[in-house]
This record gives C-alpha cells, sequence and structure tokens, in this order.
C-alpha cells in the first residue's frame, strides 16, 4: 500500500512545503547542503517507520536512494530498478532524479564536492551513515576541505508527528526452526573474538542480531526484526534493546547465557564506557558513525562471522525452507485456480488479486505475513521492477495479456519469494515470447551451472543473461540475493550482480547457501517478464581441479508455458523443465484436493 | 632461452651466495626486511636486463613476481601460471614459494607486517614501486609504524656486473603503420589537460610513451619500447630520454613539435624544477614513487589518457593487425608441414622447433622479432603455462602425443599471438579429447557472445570456462589480452580475468579493440591444452536496450581437429568451427604454393 498516491496535488504540495522547510533549517544551522540516505543506524535496507526521512522529504518510497538538498536544487540518487517508480512517485515535485549507473554506489559524493565551494558544510544524521560511508566522504571532499556536521535534530524539527522507535513484543525463534542455540552461536562469535586478541564483538546489523540471539519481532514491514545492538563479550554480552519488549521467560533465559539486556537508547553510552586499551571487532560497512565516533576503545574491522555464519544454513533452516515452498505452492496452486475462474467472469484490480493471494498464503501453517509488498503488475506495469499497486485505482487485469507477481512470505519455519510471470488469454506477439522464452533460458542456464569454489557473483551473473543479450535485451536489476530463514528477504552475503559494489556480485557462493536466480526482461509500457525460483547451493563434484559447486532449486510451482517459444528450447532445456515440473507435482499434489490437483497436473505436463 | 638451467648445481650455489650478501647489506643498512619486485621505474611487465633484479637474485624468470627477503627466511609470491615453474627453477634455493590466490594482489605486504615487529625499517627502490603500491604498503603496515627506507644502492653493491639501461637507436613509427601523428595523439593530451584545468601530463608507462611519440627500440626482450618518461604540456612537451638514441631527422621533426629530447637521467630533476603552484595529470598505478616523492606540483591521478586511446585501434592499425595474421599464418602453414615432414623422420627438440618456427617468421615482411619467448610445451611440459623449452637438454618431440605451441611475432604493421595445440600421432585418450573439446567449446562461447555495452572483462571470462566446470576442469589462468600494434604482447586495459584486480578483469570492452581469447586446460605431467585466437571487437546491434558488441577474430590459422569429440560439438558450433576454417582458407592460399594450400585445405575441410 502507497500512501502518497491518492491525492496526488495535495501531496505535492506537502512534499514541497517540506522541502522549504528543510532550506530553513539549513540556513538556521548554518548549512550548505543536506545528505538524507534511506536507511537507518543499522544501515538496514528495509527500516522501521521512524527511519523513513528520506521517503517524508521526497516522497519517493522505493527500498534506495539518497536525497541531496541545497538552496538551488533537490536531487535523488537511485538505481535503475526505480527509475520508472521516481517518474511515477516524484514527477510533480522540484527533485531531480540523478540514475545511478551502479547500484548503491556514492555517486551523490562526488556531485555534491563539484557542486559545493571551499569550506562548504553538510549537515547529515551521523547515526544514518556507516563509518565506510563518512569516511569516503571525507576522502573525496578533503581537496574542498568540506566539513561533515552531525545535525540529528535536523528533520525532527519539521517531521514533528515522526513515530516513535518501534516497541513491539519480542518472540523466541524455536530450536525447532533455527536449528542452533544462541550459546552455540554466541561460543563462534566468542571464539573467533579470541583468536583475533580482541576483547569484543560488536553487531549493528539488525538481521545479524536476530540470528545471532534467535530473536524475532516486527520493527520492519515484512521482516522479522528487533531494533538492537549487541556487544558480545568473552564472558558476558550486552543486548541492546528495551528491556519491556521481552517476556521475563526470555529475560531468565538470556540471563543462564550471561546475557544481559539494557535498553536501547543506552547503546552510544554504554559502548562509550568500555576502555580504550579494549578492542572491538565490528563490520566496517554495519558499524555507524555515531557509535564509532564516541567509542575511545580500538575498532577491528573485519566482515561480520555472524552474516558468514548466517548464510549458510542448517540443516533444520533447508528443511524449513523446504517446507515452506511446499505451502507457498499450494496457497499460489490456490489462487490462480481463483484467479483463472475469476477472470473468466469478471476484471480484477491489480491490488485485489494481491490482497487475494495473501489470504491463500495466511491459511498455511507458521504464516507470519508478507516477506516484501507483492508486485502485480500488469502488462506496463510489469516493467516497473518495484511496481506496488495502489489500494485505490490499480490497473484493472483481464483476461488477456500479460501478469508479472512476484511475491513471498515470512513464516516461522523460513522466507519465501517467487515470480511468474503468467499469460491470461489472447495471443502473444513474437517480441514478448522470444524475451519470456530468453528469460527462461537465463534462469535455467545458471541454476544448471557448475562452478569452481572461489567463484563469486560477478563472474557468473551473466549466464542469466546471454540468451537476452544475444537477443539485443537486457535487465536493469542483479540476478538474485541471499535469502533468509524467517529474515530477510534480500538477505547478504551471496548473489549474483553485474558488479562488485555490492556483497551480491563480490561474495563467494558456498555450499548450503539459499539465493534466488530471477532474471528478467522489461519493455516499458507494454510488459514485464521474471522468472524467480530459490535455489539451494551444494558440492557437486570433486575433481583433482578441485571442488564444483551447483545449484537445487527449491521453490515449487509451475513455470507459465503459454509464452514460451519451444523452438528456441534446446533438447537439454526441455529435459530440465520437464524434470522441474515432474518435482513440483510430485511434492505438492500430495496436499491438494482432486480439484487442485488436476489444474497442477495440466500446469506440469511435460513440453 | 633460460640461462639459468644448464649447470643447475653452480647457479643453486650462486643464488644462495646472493641472498646472503642480502642478509649482510640488510645488516649494514640496518634493515628488516628487502621487497625486490619484477618491475621497472615505469611499472612495466617485462623489463630490460639492468631491472632484472628479481631474477638476478632469485633464478627466478617469471614475468610476475616478488621477492621478499629477511634474515630468516626469502620468500617469493607468484600466481599460478608460474607455481611449476617456480618448482622447476628455484627447488634447489632457499626460497619459499607463496602462491598468490589472486595474480598481483599485493599478498607478501600483509604476510611482511604479520612477520616483521613494530617500527621494523624495509628496504626498496622506490623507483620500482609504484605511488599507489607504497600508498598501500603504508596502509597495511601504519599500525606497526614500519618504515619504508629508498635503497636503491643496496642491490647495486652486490650485482657488480649489473647490466647498464639500454641505448638502442630510437626508429620512428611510420603514418603508414601508426595510422595517426604525434601531432594528433599530443592535441588529445593537452585538451584532456587543459579541461581538467591543468598544467601537466606526465607519462612513466613505455607502452604508452611509444604510442604517443610514435617511437619504438629494442629496451626490453620481445617489445619495441623506449625507456623514457614524457611530459607533455599545453605548449611545449619533455620527452626523457637519451639524445643520442635518435636521429637528427628525429630530433628536427620533434622540434617542430615543440618536442623537446632530454636525457633519460634528468628526469626527475628536470621534474623537480616544475613550480609548486602547477598541476600535473598522472595515472597513479604507473608513476613511480621516487619521481612522485621529488617533485613539489601538484598531481591529479586519473587513468591515462593514453592507455585508454591506445586500446581503440585506429583503422590503419587494424588493418595492419589482419595483414600481420596473414603473415604468421602462411609462417605456421610452412612451419606445421615441416613439423609433419621431419616428424616423421626424427625425434626434435623443443629448443629446435622454437628456433624452427622463429626462421619461418623471419621469412615474413615487415618481421622484428619474437612478440615473446615462445612456448613449446610437449605433453607434461605443456602444463607449465609459462614454459620456456631450454637450449640443451629440452624434451624431444616424437610422432606421438600431444604439443602445445604459443608464439607471436612483431611485425612493424601489428603484434601477433597465437596458441594451437596439435596431436602427433598415436590414440589420444578420452581424458584429453573431452579436456580439448571443452576448451574449444569454450573459446567458441565467448568469441561468440553479444555482450552490452559496459560489460567488464570479469562479467564474461566465465563463458570460456564453463564447458569446462561443467567436466569438473579448469584453468589457472585469465581467458585474455588487449595487444598492442607493434607494441606489447600483454597490453592494458582490457581482457578477461576472474577477479577485478588488473584491469583485464575491470575494463569495459569498446568497439575497435584487440583482445585474445585463450581458454587452456592442464593436467601436471600429462598435457597441456590452449587454444587462443586474436579478436577484434564491434558493435554487432543497437536495440531500446542499448548497444551490443561482440567479437570477430583476426588470427589465421587451423585448429587441430584430432583431439575433438565431435558428439561433444552442438550444431552451431561444428558450423562456427567449419566458417571459420573456411576464412583461414581463402585468406591464406592466396599466397600459397600449391603443396602448402593443399595441405592446408586437408587441415580446413569441413568437420
Amino acid at each position: 500500500m502507497n500512501p502518497l498516491h491518492p491525492n496526488r496535488k495535495f501531496q505535492s504540495h506537502r512534499i514541497n512545503k517540506r522541502l522549504e522547510k528543510l532550506r530553513k533549517q539549513l540556513i538556521k544551522h548554518n548549512l550548505d547542503a543536506v545528505i538524507i540516505p534511506s536507511t537507518d543506524p543499522h544501515q538496514s535496507e528495509y527500516v522501521a517507520k521512524h527511519w523513513k526521512v528520506r521517503e517524508y522529504f521526497s516522497g519517493f518510497t522505493g527500498s534506495a536512494g539518497v536525497l541531496v538538498l541545497n538552496q538551488d536544487e533537490a536531487a535523488l540518487w537511485t538505481d535503475s530498478r526505480y527509475f520508472l517508480q521516481f517518474e511515477d512517485e516524484c514527477k510533480d515535485y522540484n527533485i531531480k532524479l540523478h540514475k545511478q549507473s551502479i547500484p548503491h554506489a556514492p555517486e551523490h559524493v562526488q556531485w555534491l564536492c563539484d557542486t559545493l565551494g571551499e569550506n562548504a558544510a553538510i549537515g547529515l544524521d551521523f547515526l544514518q551513515f556507516s563509518k565506510a560511508q563518512i569516511d569516503y566522504i571525507w576522502e573525496i571532499s578533503a581537496s574542498k576541505k568540506i566539513q561533515l556536521k552531525n545535525t540529528p535534530k535536523l528533520v525532527d524539527e519539521i517531521w514533528t508527528d515522526r513515530p516513535a522507535l518501534p516497541s513491539f513484543p519480542i518472540e523466541i525463534q524455536p530450536l525447532d526452526y533455527s536449528g542452533e542455540t544462541t550459546a552455540s552461536k554466541l561460543l563462534k562469535v566468542q571464539n573467533k573474538t579470541a583468536n583475533a586478541k580482541a576483547d569484543y564483538y560488536l553487531f549493528s546489523s539488525l538481521d545479524e542480531i536476530a540470528w545471532l540471539f534467535n530473536i524475532r519481532s516486527e520493527d520492519v514491514d515484512f521482516t522479522p526484526l528487533v531494533t538492537a545492538y549487541a556487544l558480545v563479550g568473552l564472558e558476558k554480552t550486552l543486548l541492546f534493546c528495551d528491556r519491556d519488549r521481552f517476556s521475563s521467560t526470555a529475560i531468565a533465559a538470556f540471563s543462564k547465557l550471561n546475557i544481559e539486556i539494557v535498553n536501547y537508547d543506552l547503546a552510544i553510552v554504554e559502548l562509550q564506557k568500555i576502555d580504550a586499551n579494549k578492542k572491538i571487532i565490528t563490520d566496517v560497512s554495519s558499524l555507524n558513525y555515531a557509535v564509532f565516533n564516541g567509542v575511545k576503545s580500538m575498532f577491528l574491522f573485519q566482515n561480520s562471522i555472524a552474516k558468514e555464519l548466517k548464510a549458510i544454513k542448517n540443516e533444520t533452516e533447508i528443511k524449513g525452507a523446504k517446507s515452506c515452498m511446499v505451502k507457498d505452492g499450494v496457497a499460489l496452486t490456490k489462487f490462480f485456480i481463483w484467479l483463472e475462474n475469476e477472470l473468466a467472469r469478471r476484471a480484477i484490480s491489480e491490488f485485489e488479486i494481491g490482497k487475494k493471494m495473501e489470504s491463500f498464503r495466511k491459511q498455511q501453517d507458521l504464516y507470519m505475513g508478507e516477506s516484501f509488498a507483492a508486485i502485480v503488475g500488469y502488462k506496463g506495469n510489469g516493467a516497473i521492477i518495484h511496481y506496488t499497486a495502489a489500494a485505490e485505482n490499480s490497473a484493472m487485469v483481464k483476461n488477456e495479456d500479460v501478469l508479472l507477481i512476484d511475491s513471498g512470505a515470512q513464516y516461522i519455519d523460513g522466507t519465501t519469494d517467487i515470480t511468474r510471470t503468467v499469460w491470461l488469454g489472447g495471443i502473444p506477439s513474437n517480441e514478448l515470447k522470444i524475451a519470456y522464452t530468453s528469460v527462461l533460458k537465463g534462469y535455467i542456464a545458471l541454476e544448471q551451472l557448475q562452478f569452481p569454489k572461489g567463484t563469486v557473483g560477478m563472474q557468473i551473473d551473466a549466464f542469466a543473461r546471454f540468451h537476452l543479450w544475444q537477443q539485443g535485451l537486457n535487465y536493469p536489476h542483479g540476478t538474485g540475493h541471499g535469502i533468509g530463514s524467517f529474515g530477510m528477504v534480500h538477505e547478504p552475503a551471496q548473489g549474483f550482480a553485474s558488479s562488485m559494489t555490492t556483497g551480491y556480485g563480490s561474495t563467494e557462493h558456498l555450499s548450503n547457501q539459499l539465493t534466488t536466480i530471477e532474471p528478467g526482461c522489461y519493455k516499458k509500457d507494454f510488459f514485464g517478464i521474471r522468472i524467480e525460483n530459490v535455489v539451494l547451493s551444494s558440492i557437486k563434484e570433486k575433481t583433482e581441479f578441485g571442488e564444483f559447486l551447483g545449484f537445487t532449486p527449491i521453490t515449487l510451482f509451475p513455470i507459465d508455458r503459454q509464452l514460451i517459444d519451444k523452438s528456441l528450447l534446446t533438447e537439454s532445456e526441455t529435459e530440465w523443465f520437464n524434470y522441474y515440473h515432474k518435482v513440483v507435482f510430485e511434492k505438492l499434489s500430495p496436499v491438494l484436493d482432486n480439484t487442485e490437483k488436476k489444474w497442477l497436473q495440466r500446469m506440469c505436463e511435460e513440453l
């Protein structure tokens, strides 16, 4: 649901007013510019409402994007996934889009430095910037002697009804679903700390903390995270998180593990009390600058051990993920049968389709909610990569043309993410069939690829693209991302991307990881195509040339065949398609009724 | 030719003696360690004899490798291309091999910092280190307060018969082969300098200087480079290179272009005279620290414009390259006919084979020499990736088993580099045929790939590997490199590699570039396989998704078919093979005699 659309005129007035107020604040605080990023003090991709500052000032709801404001210009940097969405959401405001050529690249910093004069002052909230980001800004701006000022109050003086920090109750993730106790996880962190001759390991990343302490809540939409920092010592651990959010049982259980729960707002103060001669290991990419700035102790920067351990799923987590895939497949079977029947009688809004799909997932065991705002994009709307159908006035879907549905769920035993693109009726164009078939071929190529240990995402991302490239086609997003266990739908570190700027491109794929493969193709105003499964990685072969890994799909739902140009498939691709559908039918049919089973059988026939 | 092999015992004694003397020097100069890299003051890959310091102290002749010595240990870091060669060359000396996991990664720096105590002193010759490298060492060693001392004399006191700097006559590369005047090239540099509001552009890279001034000499084995620095001003240019190496005509011609030739040894002194308020653009990766350290002016670090311009070949250079490919193809045809006939009668040493091949190239028009030490590797020797057959005692090749030949030439109109792997007789194993066919399939896959503008080498390197990966095979080197025009055989910037640590992985492919594609497969003690062509890049298609590029092979010589398992080739791969050989025959046959033509026809038959 997008609250900014209904009354565009009013919204436009409101945003421009906010920008005006922000400019006045700049003058009041002697600032030449302000940088407002999309993140929170934990460098989260999706953030609690309290931290949606960039959305408040720009109206832009995308998960990635940085707003920069000076007296002359308001400018927003985002990547190609969001260009169409920006146009749609922000066309009425005086905000200029700067297209990032590489996702997450800090291109606005160079622009700001080029634009500002010597000795200029930039305001920003140190909580929202990682140590690595501030270092980068300083490096770029040093030659102009630009000052960075910590201005956390700047926004509060305008945003008077800013939502409070989340305070939802915290649940303990049972061992039956986590597969590893907090004690065991903490021991690994403590060993790593001791081996590095350090005293503490500091965690700021919310999904790492949720994993480490086996805790879940609902601080962030779609993501069961808990707002917290954690300081793991060799004997004692401090979990900075509001005490009244825990049950007394949980507090007692943690106490037995020498985990003390300290209120969140005391984190910085407590961390500043640590002696200067102590050594703290932390991840430079998630540690925010406000914390870094105040602590006397020495930091050792390393890639987070929690991120690395968490990315490799244990047996319980894999079992849970596979169980979720059956539930998701069953829910989608019921949903698509409903959709087929209903479209035969009437047109249905994209919004209603999304809600109905959610209702089928809700019937499944251990369901906790959607894992992200479902994307239901009809025809040209499918080309808006992170499209969200508004509650009112979303497009009416009929029994013709193409519909893209990208959705997922949070179950206590796992997280899902699946995209299917379906043909609803009529005769598809050759252009569409070639694009769809090329996307499918790309999916198969990457999923079937065997690659040596040590391979990172950027080396193999193009295997999902080259069939498209060969046709003069492409897609403007990465090919896939890690996925959590009742955690974040976009989970670091591994994935597939065209550059090294994110972990998805630069991280080595390891055994027992869950990753999505999701190539697509988008033609503005006409269609969006994407096919996405979650795959499990494993060692496929050991030879004198080393270990070789590969993937097995665990998502269970038929891939629409109406848009396939069979003449473009090789024999082995057709074999793959038939085998995949054989597995889907075998795994889903036992839990379906007869009508559903028949429908699924039809969808899973041999090509 | 490798002068270190003949008398291993004596050589071993000699190297160990040199290392001993170097350790005494460390004590004398109060140093805890010394770093001896393989490069020269211009960060060249191949260097003049004067700069072969690392070879002098280690006996290791590979083009890449760093020697680190302290009182306890002599250690050499090199990459996987050279592991077998190191074993072979250095097994008798007290030098420990450290295997670099990523080629050219400065892993020795971390090792040194871990090994040395606080306040230790490292000696090195600032001339042999780029500004970027010294910055990196300082960054890594800062926490231990390690000092870096410039110790250029350290080596000279031991290496008393060190060869002088080169002083060969310099030739002007005629416009008929360069395709662009020095005046035109300088103007581009001056425009770039003026646009950046700078005063000078400083070049240190020898191949950039050779290109910019259209000059060639023979300072470096196999590479027609001139030892020089160049300072391009907005009105006047200084070329730091010994004046007596130029003809008076050349000096006069340069003078007309406001190019003054100043002796090489005056470069640093002259650069130090430039005012502190002047701005000099230069490439941080090639500028050596001795120059950087002494200059008062401000440096603006940019990627070298010469490197970028040079990588895109003009029409004349492309015409020249294609002409060289005919000459190379003809020479190789004559050579392989000779080899076939001769092997029927007798066994021939690898060394003799290399010399004979050279003699056929020498007969070609505008031939200037080999472009690198030819690799003639019989059976297991082919698995030593940069193998050089010694003059004495190299393996005797018979009319059986497998032979790898990687060779190339310098012609005034271009540079060549080609690898073929041929079966000489008997029945090849299935293992060999599968490996060979997979290498061929990989070559075809990358050469036939269409990819979008903006693609860098690391994104597509794996297309030459995945057929091997699928069989549990791989190769431990990059897939290809740029190649010069009567220039360096390994020319930056573009290429194909598995990481971003070199330009080959991180540089965007552009139209009109010449690059090699050379996948391989190596089984220690059994065989080496490599297939290599030079390809020309061009725009293949423009669509609404952007421009797409692709390659066309320009190397002209049949690919051995005896090792192909036809059942593993797809129809389109077989079509590619037949088309390539049709082109080879069409281009080479007009300049062959009847016997040669018949032989080539047999080699180019349809599969």
